[in-house]
């Protein structure tokens, strides 16, 4: 039961796509992640998916449509919906979604497949939650 | 599927210990809240909590320590652990929680005992998830 400073964490990695769980409470983790570029389509059958921008902003496209979305905002993506978020320039984002999710969904695996991995220093309850 | 700014949010309501929702997914509700003063001493038998400060700075006190949470730090309280937030000066808080959480706990009903209710404006998903 330590406070978890988003700054510092976000400066423990540079990878983008590449989700870092900092933490984890009833069967949901928490995750920031670094995006720049244009991640892959996809969507989760099974689970709904939360973006709230930390720094920058990005696009989240949807088949018929984007949004723009600034420090300070958060989206909810429903499961079944396909989208792509997309970063000009780099953007920190904290996700809220169950645990085990795979960040390109039902997608066929690709380049940005990467599982979700705890922050060095951080680590998941000992006890099963 | 439209983006929910904090800040916004936030200026729509001034009472304190009156967690409003903002969104909702996988059974968990994202809330924020005001802080200021002490809370009541409770714990969640079969909740964990995560609270991020969004503005400001409060203390998480449990019955063996404190600590201090400052703007951009979370910390995650474990089901059953007791706790009390204070804040000193007004805090802005995001909370992720289950869905149906009663903001008191397991303690016996007070004058702060709060249903969280939703932000007006938004509203939660019209299928269940």
């Amino acid at each position: 039961m330590q406070p978890i400073n988003l700054s510092a964490c976000l400066r423990q990695f540079s990878e983008h796509w590449s989700p870092r769980i900092i933490a984890s409470l009833n069967d949901q983790e928490v995750k920031l992640a670094k995006f720049q570029g244009a991640f892959d389509w996809h969507a989760h059958d099974d689970e709904d998916e939360l973006f709230l921008v930390v720094h920058g902003e990005f696009t989240m496209e949807f088949r018929d449509r984007s949004v723009v979305l600034r420090e300070g905002e958060l989206i909810v993506v429903p499961r079944g919906v396909e989208h792509r978020p997309v970063a000009e320039q780099e953007c920190h984002v904290l996700l809220f979604e169950p645990a085990g999710i795979v960040n390109t969904g039902n997608a066929i695996e690709s380049d940005k497949t990467n599982p979700a991995t705890w922050l060095e220093g951080l680590a998941p309850p000992s006890a099963p939650s």
